[in-house]
């Protein structure tokens, strides 16, 4: 890639979705500066494959920030006392951390102004989800508009786009992208309450939506479960 | 205060906007859980005073999260090879953080999430003030409405409120107010480089504003120069 590519800031969380993110960013041109957030999560191994994703996809750079957001509780992927539910949840699940995408995509905001990158990507995604508020469009939208309120490039003229490139895919379709872009599965996490290794429990909602995701693409799982 | 008053998460730097605006709350029944943000700022001594802040004003609660955005750098604030500009600044000066108020309302608004509280207060104010675009009362507006998409409790129906009291007032206003409601003024900092005992400079913006405030509202300034 040339010099004249423009940057963007990519979430990577080591998982499947944010993996395809990446991959597409980078197939639409982008120069890759990728971020991660340790905020205390109980799925740690998340930050190594997030590391290893990086490497293998040639990011410019890897920023890992932490936020320690078990401070703030309220959430059984950040409490340890509480336990990952497991089978089809009614409502919003405890799995949701409050405001964390939110809080992700605002350090992912600072550093593109640093940057001066207009483009910011993540992975979130509201078809086959847990429901979390903050995965939606209109919140994605609404995020776009306070990022060029809130900035300095903002204000200047250059304006932000947040984008959100599987928020409207099914796994399913998400899984048959990455493929087509040559993501390694093998080599991503999704389960809340993985073993350091990336095994997966087979059981919590995460683990649910990607099974099934590969089973409806017709793609191989490569997944490996405790 | 009895028990059905409404919890507010109060962000608290130890200034003097911050202390004003924590007793503002106070005096309109909210129980302040108040929360201060660690970014790296190096007039650390910002810390202290909040927390001495918290203690004296008896919030129910504060909490420090430490979010390192010397990592992502661009500001003289928290880049101690830059030096912080005296003297009125042409267009958006180097103190600006990228992105600092967007990042410290996600984490209060994490909070307000966990403690069912509705409620955030923020000391942002946009007459007297530096130029930072993220202390406009459009962008208030526009966070408040990115914090009803975001969360469960904004799906549920529970409006979230993004108080910034002092949003529209003169900086010797926010003085007067905060003399009403009895605020210690000598225990609040507001030099960008002030020193671990609270002196302060006297020469940068944020110094210059504040001096001049106290001699408008004609309040007796307790500030200590070094």
């Amino acid at each position: 890639m040339g010099l004249e590519c423009p940057k963007a800031v990519v979430l990577v969380s080591g998982g499947l979705d944010s993996a395809t993110t990446m991959a597409f960013a980078q197939s639409q041109g982008f120069l890759c500066y990728a971020l991660s957030i340790d905020y205390g999560q109980r799925h740690i191994s998340e930050l190594l494959f997030a590391k290893a994703l990086c490497a293998r996809l040639k990011s410019v750079e890897h920023k890992v920030i932490k936020i320690d957001l078990t401070q703030l509780g309220g959430s059984s992927l950040t409490d340890l006392s509480q336990k990952i539910p497991t089978g089809e949840a009614i409502g919003i699940p405890s799995t949701y951390v409050p405001a964390r995408n939110t809080i992700m995509l605002s350090v992912a905001l600072g550093w593109a102004e640093v940057l001066r990158a207009r483009d910011v990507f993540i992975g979130a995604n509201a078809v086959d989800y847990s429901g979390y508020p903050d995965c939606r469009p209109e919140y994605i939208k609404a995020y776009e508009n306070l990022a060029n309120l809130a900035t300095k490039s903002g204000v200047e003229g250059s304006a932000f786009r947040i984008h959100a490139p599987l928020v409207d895919l099914k796994k399913s379709e998400i899984i048959k992208l990455g493929h087509k872009l040559g993501v390694d599965f093998s080599q991503t996490v999704s389960c809340y309450q993985a073993e350091p290794s990336g095994a997966a429990c087979g059981a919590c909602d995460s683990c649910r939506i990607r099974k099934e995701g590969f089973s409806v693409a017709g793609v191989e799982d490569p997944t490996v479960y405790i």
